[in-house]
């Protein structure tokens, strides 16, 4: 009786894997470690970053456990308000990460109550313009090399706003910002379909951002939040589109069930989130290099402990991105050639169960961190400590 | 050459469709005249309402301009938060309006964070039965006949929590209450598939809280919140189900175009609330009553002005109420008898864009009021003098 | 007190609506006359269309009703099954119309089981082109301006086939065609998220469309089937965007609640279709021209009348496009210009329950055709005289 | 450094999951060893089972490799078109598998254009209590147990029907067979949101499932068709919610990405497939025995061979009920009481990875069936077998 092949890498094949996990980094976001909420209310945690100091020993403690994330992706509004601070990237450094990419910030302010970017009003587009610029000075001086843009904008009423009058507003702003890009940064297009706006949002889908970041010139790409689709769409597609249309610059990476619900990626459809992963190692192989594509975290951490959520994040990407580089892509091209479906089926969902825990305890090994990222935080007392400390300080500044 | 019938009632048809129009009220929620938001943050306005007297003040004006909106749906977090006030009903009264419903609150409390009637901590699960019960006094003070319940209470991800025992909680909690509850009051029992909570709410469709009021007991109906479903979801269904299982107890009426949007009533897709109304009046016919359904609005007006999307609202539920009742029923029975698919769906959509403007006129000439209650109430210099006088009264209160 | 003021044309205005509704025509579909059905099966129907001939005849009837829709489009598979037949161009004229867009068929044939122009057998996609180059014969031969493409082309499974390679051959089989296209041909590239395919399509979405119709030539745009969208896509968005991009081909109007339905155009979110509509006659008032879009029906009708199915459909895109040209367009740019939300959503609103009537009955009368097309229609007697007429060819064709 | 534990089940804990997957069976569906398609057509293969004798032969071969599926889920259309043939139950005995459900049909048939149970028509809807009251017969006959009921019924336009009414017939077609089915026999009624009907389905979700089998009486009970929810819709929350109401009967096993695509089961999102038998394995953990559940595949396999799809579909079903039996069920309680969101799940995420083949071998073994199924049907000549000689039949009998 015929046996099925486990998932078992050749040892050139799993030490090039292991090679490709060492240089698989990933950004997490500083505000993944500040309390957030719904509209409905925050919970709060104790343990929760009070300030930048907070979130960068955070993220710091997150790349000591699982030695892939020494990026920190920053927000203009909550960790530059002032703009740049030559303090931010020497505490990052000291926490042993750095700033990977800066995030504008375009809600909130009550003059984007009608749009940022897309506001008729002349007077908060340059507005808009010009904090674009100040990011980038930020960018450059933290040494980061990703604009990500992320517009809120939108209408919540049909007749509420002109689509194309607005789809103008915005080309252009992305125009001028591109024009005064530093030639070694890219500017990251995001879109997503609905909230805050109700009706539609200027950046709504792929295709659009897509448009926009082509009008805006050769240093824009589309950044893909996994949770800004409709129900039912082939994300993976769109990733493989992008890639091969030299259009994918970066992720925001999570999960969810419903709507952008921000959860811990993989939590809720795995396999999609490994599909994705997928289509990138794929291209990989195809090119024969590392597609160049910048990988981080987004998410919302309503009710889960903040640093335990980005560790079990960073663990499962790193699984999901391992997990892909299992796939036997010369089986599954030949059972592609033969039209084998069940077969191609099957090659690639084995993969996906396949244990690559042997794997990931080599490039942990090497890497220097501990074997086991969770259990080895969980473990240390850090959050307990974090807890007592920025109660303190909740305290002595007055805050609840 | 055969010519459409337009849609025109017998003079009988006409007089009982305005009598029916008389005695159609609805209630307008107190917090929909108070600045509300999304997670990415409010956008002020100056004449949103402060505090309890402005919200009723407003739904006084509200009622002033459509007569047809003389209830308030009062929350006890915002309206009653030290429970009983005498001085709300007094209120009301001065405004031209009344109390119809209680709200108790099971969002925002840090002790809910993992539950309010689902909570597994048995002390928490009292509080609620206990703040359920200080609702109905509040409510049999105010001369209020429902309580109207929705509970935030879900899980955020796949293993967080028990969904069997976390419905035995909240069937218990909803038994404990209905034992308690003044036999001439009801207790409306709300669902939504998702939000807050991300993996599952623990009322989540409508056959959830069809099997929980049913547990409750008889005077524990379903609440419809029009926009709490997914996509897709034939709410006039469910409607029409409900009715003819004598469970519907009442509605939350607003309007969506992708999750719980909260919008105007009407303001995306008019046909689909007429056919909801379309189901209403159908049953009445074959009834040959007016249905008891308690009839509330429940939007978030974050852009647009507040009283004017109030009476914007409530005239579009006017407008589809009477476009119902211009269906011509013995035709489409007629229709329907001989599989008249074209005939039987022109009816219906006839009726749909049936004019109903003579028709409102007469009744809003009976009701005393505006022949054009937005107009009436722009002309009226109502906003200009709330934003300046709710401005001062921010400064003096030290609000931003 | 304040009036709601009317919808009423200015006499200029209304002069000028009458002429644009002149020149508004539609292509009915060939294949809307005849039986079709689901996976579970046909509900056959006596007056069904049993050849061509009864298409035509069909197609010509529901024009002399209606006055608007002189135009066929054609399906190489049913109706030039055998190539270009000069007797067909001769028939439609006979019945009053014309051939006006045709229609390669990539699905049925056994051929097509793992894709057509993205079968990885190179001797099956040089297939394809081929019969997408005789299409181009047909359609100059019959005065046909556009070759409107569906391919039923994805796959069902992960892994089955590769989204990158697959797309590639796409590109290439349409430049290829495109190269040899007239120069007063135009190419409409039509998509769909799913079925018959499950997992994904090939041409999934408009930004696949567009990007697919740029790298083929300059004459190929995008084709929009209503019916082919993720639940809550906003289509009037994508509609805004294609035109101002200059590629938006024509239109597949049909309406759906849940997949793609392909029901009567309007029947179930009438307000969905009026605001694309809205959208069109917008950019026509910017560009102060008619656009050239391509409005073709794509329907099946199961369970209705065929004939009557058609002319209900073409009378509500007649009216929708009528109300689309009621928006009282300076005041809307007023009321946006002063972000007056709920002004500006009652503008557009009123604009969709405005009565055309008034309207129509002047276009129809100087169309020629009858005041109320259907019930004209439904006086005639051809149904059942087609019933009969074709019930006996059946029997002598030897069909059940 | 603190290390993951990995998923090890206690001996005990071993041995009882072995037992519980050797009590483990499901039933394959006649109809998916035949040729299937959707409405744009039918992709046929050689080895397509052509009539009864295949389709069981091929459920036997299915069987003696998978060693789990001895049951046979039969049709009235296409396995009992003259009602009761005593061949077919010794045609099963003989490859080796029993006939275990028996489905009435209501679609394909001209009568049930407008409905079976629900067309006005009191004469059809007295044909299908007749038709249904067969079936129990043939399933008396055949010692079955389940009488598996799903309507097509359904209207497609707004207008075209009357809920109520509709809802009433149905509710007395089903109370009449329930009154006539005898003491050991259950009726499954199934539900599905829409196709082939487009704007309602009479039995549209569980809810109105669950009304309708109330009503029916105590042996009525729910079908849960995998496929058949809208998009979002959280299945292993319905399923919990029916377990605990006594009221899950069975299962139609399948999966989905967009609509009903009856795709292999965990092909598209193993992961929610995983939670659904983890909401049975906990259910059966509290009650302390197996839950009485008919386990029926529905799928249609339109480009995949069938028997090889049968078989991965049913090891894949068998590994997924493996998996749930290896969740940590006292350190889930452990973690959820502790409100230890992410060990809790982490606790499932882990047992869906865990390496279920050193169990399955145990079993597999025990059931005297090959340790991969697939595998030795691949290897085992079959499939050529069969396309000859049925190629050869189909020839014969003048098919295609």
């Amino acid at each position: 009786m015929a046996r099925k092949k486990p998932v078992s890498l050749s040892s050139a094949a799993e030490a090039a894997a292991v090679q490709r996990l060492l240089r698989f980094k990933i950004a997490v976001p500083s505000w993944g470690f500040a309390d957030s909420g719904t509209r409905f209310g925050k919970f709060l945690q104790p343990a929760a970053a009070v300030d930048l100091e907070d979130k960068l020993a955070d993220a710091g403690m997150t790349h000591a456990c699982t030695g892939m994330t020494p990026l920190v992706a920053a927000h203009m509004m909550w960790d530059f308000p002032e703009g740049f601070d030559p303090a931010v990237p020497a505490l990052a450094r000291k926490h042993g990460v750095r700033i990977s990419s800066i995030s504008p910030c375009f809600f909130g302010d009550q003059d984007y109550k009608f749009g940022s970017v897309t506001n008729r009003d002349a007077a908060i587009r340059r507005k808009t313009v010009r904090h674009m610029l100040d990011a980038v000075q930020v960018a450059r001086k933290c040494g980061s090399r990703e604009l990500a843009l992320w517009f809120a904008d939108g209408t919540n009423y049909p007749g509420q706003g002109d689509i194309v009058q607005r789809k103008g507003w915005a080309t252009d702003a992305l125009q001028q910002v591109h024009q005064k890009l530093p030639a070694d940064m890219i500017m990251l297009v995001e879109y997503k379909p609905f909230e805050p706006a109700t009706y539609f949002m200027d950046f709504f889908d792929w295709g659009s951002a897509y448009i926009y970041a082509k009008a805006a010139g050769p240093r824009a790409k589309v950044l893909v939040d996994l949770g800004h689709h409709l129900q039912g769409c082939n994300i993976e597609q769109i990733v493989a589109w992008l890639i091969d249309e030299d259009m994918l610059g970066g992720f925001h990476l999570n999960d969810r069930k419903y709507a952008d619900d921000d959860l811990m990626t993989g939590a809720i459809d795995p396999y999609q989130a490994f599909r994705i992963f997928n289509e990138i190692v794929a291209a990989e192989h195809r090119r024969g290099k590392d597609l160049d594509i910048a990988y981080m975290v987004d998410q919302s951490h309503n009710v889960e402990p903040k640093v335990q959520a980005m560790i079990r994040t960073a663990v499962t990407i790193q699984e999901l991105m391992a997990k892909a580089l299992c796939v036997d892509r010369p089986a599954l091209a030949t059972a592609q050639r033969r039209e084998d479906t069940v077969a191609s089926e099957e090659i690639l969902r084995r993969a996906f169960f396949a244990d690559v825990e042997p794997l990931l305890r080599q490039v942990r090994s090497k890497l220097g961190c501990p074997a086991d990222p969770l259990a080895a935080y969980r473990a240390s007392g850090y959050e307990a400590k974090a807890a007592k400390a920025r109660t303190a300080k909740r305290k002595a500044m007055g805050m609840a």
